[in-house]
């Protein structure tokens, strides 16, 4: 099975870190074709940690992993940190594909999101 | 004429800063039928500041300016900066009809950019 990670940055307000977990419900009801399976993992400040969503989609049954970082800018979170975690929990799972994927700034679909924002705000 | 200043948080890294000037190139030259004029906005760390790109947008000849907020979690920075320094701004060009778009966070096309994201790299 396939699972998503959505691994975010954590946050000491609450209200920010369960903004994530919101929206990994909204995609667990929204990507089952693909990602049968759909946890959070966050770098800091909150739970679960990226390790243990891993952990949480292999004891779903997850036999490939995609790791999505929720990120805007390709900072040293994407660049090192996210990467590296990853990697560490790789070598304790060597059966499992674990792939991390470019972070959302770099979607090419990014720009059509924002002009869809800024146009929606602008009829209203 | 209609302008987009896509405010971004600013960082003590300049790439993650020019990160969001590439994006607003991409947006100046993919949004023509609906924002003639494009400018950046940093709450901080960087400049233009969001007073600085309002005033851009002006005297470029906006007569409507939407402020598009480059965050994803609606925390301090949305709910009360942004706003406040926009209402500020607004006082003193009460010609100019400025709105505050909602924040990316909160655009409904997330989950939907997510998921491709997520799959082109499971997919790769």
């Amino acid at each position: 099975m396939n699972a998503l990670l959505l691994v975010a940055h954590g946050s000491r307000r609450q209200e920010s870190n369960d903004e994530v977990t919101l929206l990994a419900e909204k995609l667990r009801t929204s990507c089952r074709d693909n990602f049968t399976i759909v946890h959070t993992g966050f770098l800091e400040l909150a739970t679960p940690s990226i390790p243990e969503g891993i952990e949480q989609c292999i004891s779903d049954g997850a036999s490939q992993i995609t790791v999505l970082p929720y990120f805007l800018n390709s900072g040293r979170h994407v660049v090192d940190d996210v990467p590296e975690i990853v990697a560490a929990v790789k070598k304790e799972h060597p059966d499992t594909d674990i792939i991390v994927a470019p972070h959302l700034g770099a979607s090419s679909l990014m720009v059509d999101l924002l002009i869809d924002q800024a146009k929606s705000a602008s009829v209203g």
